[in-house]
């Protein structure tokens, strides 16, 4: 069995680390020990295997799931994956009559196949050759199938795939985009921490509500739901040591729609922080864009004064993560290493990401228009001045018509900034000149705001400057009818030390679904939940 | 106004990248485009204002919250910190009586203040300079503090700010946790990254349940529950296109408690999986290592056919961490750049993690016991053989002899393998020589798992290998009285190309709480939730 070294970060370069990496033990007890981590290291991925190629003529074992077999006369073929790169290893097999008779080995199988490494007649440097008449040479079936298993060679759709949500991972098309995404989230990673940007873990559960909208989860433990459905009062509890009617948190608690609140307050005490996190909606909607529970990436920065800082910082983020993720295509389309989105596509499917990237990295700075200019273009251009469908200042910009703005009209992702303050939450910091900008209207106050909108998927990015004033923001909570009491937590933070700030939110799966060209986030998202969807 | 360059990550050398980095658009509008993209970027933080000396006698401005004010006869100093390093940024202050007379500022203050950069009589190499008699030198408060400000100079006790959650996280010592925590997240990502294991996102909502255990959280829509607490019966929804006591989602859903069954289904997939992501137990403990809402970092890897390949992972997971981190603390020590734990404790602190570290990267492999090994010890070394207190074969190991035996006994990290199936959950693979190996019980039947045990908290990582053999895994599930078919999801994976597979999982607070020498997990989680504590 051949092993393999764990490899340790770049870093760490101390003497103890040897001990594992090197399979020698300094002050250890002779060469029992030594076997004993020797036998015990990771067999190599097929990764490792491709990016480390064996010598040729010695024995070796791999492992994988079976995705295809080819009988020819002389020769025959199984290809193996184990999904840790979308590229196959080649096993041939000698006088393949025998030994793929009966179809004893199927697509969808682990085995394990011993045989020799030799040079390979195909695309990759080598191959394993498997002779059934040499006796140190074995196939092995690790795992069976059952006869209707489904990821089969045939191209199967992504609805279709979304029946099949324990093996859908398995098709090399998925399981490159769950490593795209753990590739995007480790450049994303990089960036905010070469600009200082310090990742938190804000709490999810919360017992406020960020938008001031209602659609959030509420949770119990189970046994108090239990007795919540059994009697219409809400029962004691058993260890009585708490007020039942409060519940285990002694208030009512709910899943974060949004972790902005918690951000800002350790905003307010490092400076610059971001989070990635689940984050949780109750709305009843079934979209190819909404999910019940989604990955939001939010940062919030102190000493911001212009939404235009805020924007500056997210284009920065997308172009650096694109550029990366550019040139690792470009070195990558040469070596065995890719595995990236590339390989899996159809060709068409690489020409739109292709697009898609070379769009975002456009050498001109992406265009930024107030909601008062959306609103004018679109009357004007989509519209073509016609009176019916003439948006009022005021209305909100569909999606449909954000899609069209950066689709069609900028053909570029697009800033819109300074939207009307009743349509955005109460700690949007308000533009000061509104008022003397008042034309028709008698209140055309706007908020110092920003969506970024990208073709195909409408907003992308949602962000602002924050009231830090404690005076205005509570006045403006009780202009909106809002209880100051249960929010007293946030608004101290702007009668100590409060700090001009700003943040923003991007739906990471929407991130990716744009950057790979998917369309539906649910198959972004390795187990999506929505509305009756909660398959495992 | 200063203003500062966004870093982009090592990797990204592409020429769209110069538009933002450099403040040179290429095709751009010239010098209007320039100088606004130039405003709009953001200002220094003081780690950065340290890491890059400003150029002496040239004026500059500093940001930040007041920490100390000291007064002399003919000068007087602010200290500023903004949270982005343990240092502070030293303002002197001539003739200061005018200047800070009437407690004009006060600690905890946010202010702006313009002046001269000069050399510093301090330890540190510059520091700002302000001349109440030059026009051009300001002090702006930016934000005031309340009277009762708790944040002061003086050493606050972890109780006490756990009483001010919104403002704890301002003290250099609870800052210096969060950006450790950051830390220690980085270099365990490229830990994974270089041992190929992809981090995955699997859900947080499930409607099943890990464990086997009861203490989950229920979720519901919150006008669902509203509906369940007014009336007896469960009501029927508004849009009515959905089976009401079904739900959202069509079934009870929970918070989930770990997500190991779907990262194995993950691994599955992806050959080498991880994640880091909260959790949730409604379990009705207050203690200092328990919280409703923690981290957890979790991997699921296949091909994995014994337990000392998982014990020897872990063991050069948590190695290479710490060897990170002496080394960093090695060259940070004699440098401004140094961010991780030293500064900001007190010299006993400061002593006791060190000793942990040391502890951790001793030069022989950590003891790995079994669990009958370590109930004979216990009885033979701890309980000096009396009768008393003796532990029988299938008792729980309590938490205390788990500090004991790592603690006391070894002093070392200590892995404690194959403990009694009856104490395990029923994914775990159980040992085939156990029948065996029976002496005076008649069923001594252990599992293929361990325990990671720490001195000073006990359990830190538990794992397991998983029973991949379907046959097996249904019938284990039976003999517990478990309802196979809601797991069909998860046992399909036994039935469609198993393979073996282990993995584990490691409390990230402990950890953290474990390599910082906290004593209290809610110290180190940014917002801690436990029964009846959920303050903002």
């Amino acid at each position: 069995m051949r092993s393999q070294m764990l490899i340790f970060s770049k870093k760490a370069l101390l003497p103890a680390i040897k001990i594992l990496s090197h399979g020698s033990f300094p002050k250890f007890a002779g060469q029992f020990a030594i076997q004993k981590a020797y036998a015990s290291l990771l067999t190599p991925t097929i990764r490792q295997v491709l990016a480390n190629p064996p010598k040729l003529e010695s024995e070796g074992t791999a492992r994988g799931h079976i995705k295809a077999i080819r009988t020819f006369k002389n020769v025959g073929f199984i290809d193996l994956s184990d999904g840790s790169i979308h590229e196959t290893l080649s096993v041939t097999i000698n006088n393949p009559e025998d030994t793929l008779r009966d179809n004893r080995y199927k697509v969808g199988q682990s085995v394990e196949i011993r045989g020799k490494w030799i040079e390979s007649r195909g695309s990759q440097p080598f191959e394993l050759s498997y002779d059934p008449e040499n006796p140190t040479h074995n196939i092995s079936i690790i795992g069976d199938v059952l006869e209707n298993y489904p990821i089969q060679k045939k191209r199967l759709t992504l609805q279709f795939l979304r029946t099949v949500p324990t093996l859908r991972h398995r098709t090399s098309l998925l399981a490159s985009v769950l490593r795209f995404r753990a590739h995007v989230e480790g450049v994303l990673a990089d960036f905010f921490r070469e600009n200082d940007v310090v990742k938190v873990a804000p709490p999810l559960i919360t017992s406020s509500d960020c938008e001031g909208a209602g659609e959030q989860f509420q949770i119990r433990p189970t046994n108090e739901i239990q007795s919540m459905s059994e009697k219409s009062s809400y029962p004691s509890e058993k260890n009585g040591a708490k007020d039942a009617d409060l519940g285990f948190f002694g208030k009512d608690a709910y899943m974060t729609v949004s972790t902005q609140l918690h951000l800002e307050i350790l905003a307010l005490s490092l400076n610059r922080v971001w989070t990635l996190t689940p984050c949780f909606r109750a709305e009843d909607s079934n979209t190819n864009r909404h999910l019940s529970e989604f990955w939001m990436l939010e940062a919030e920065l102190c000493y911001v004064t212009e939404v235009h800082q805020l924007t500056d910082f997210v284009e920065a983020m997308v172009r650096d993560l694109v550029g990366n993720l550019q040139l690792e295509s470009t070195v990558l389309t040469s070596g065995s290493e890719h595995d990236l989105l590339g390989a899996r596509f159809s060709k068409q499917d690489r020409e739109k990401i292709a697009q898609t990237w070379n769009q975002i990295m456009g050498e001109d700075k992406w265009p930024s228009i107030t909601y008062t200019e959306a609103i004018e273009i679109l009357n004007r251009v989509k519209n073509k001045g016609r009176l019916k469908g003439r948006l009022a200042w005021g209305d909100l910009i569909l999606t449909e018509d954000e899609k069209w703005l950066a689709g069609v009209h900028y053909n570029s992702p697009v800033f819109i900034t300074d939207y009307p303050k009743s349509q955005k939450p109460f700690y949007m910091l308000q533009n000061e000149a509104d008022n003397t900008q008042v034309s028709e209207e008698t209140d055309r106050a706007t908020v110092a705001c920003f969506d970024l909108i990208v073709p195909e998927i409408g907003e992308l990015v949602g962000g602002s400057l924050r009231e830090h004033n404690h005076e205005k923001l509570v006045s403006e909570m009780q202009h909106r009818g809002m209880l100051t009491e249960a929010m007293q937590w946030y608004l101290s933070t702007r009668e100590n030390g409060s700090v001009p700030h700003g943040g923003f939110g991007m739906g990471f799966e929407r991130l990716l679904a744009y950057l790979a060209a998917v369309d539906n986030i649910r198959d972004i998202s390795a187990f999506p939940r929505a509305p009756n969807v909660c398959a495992c």
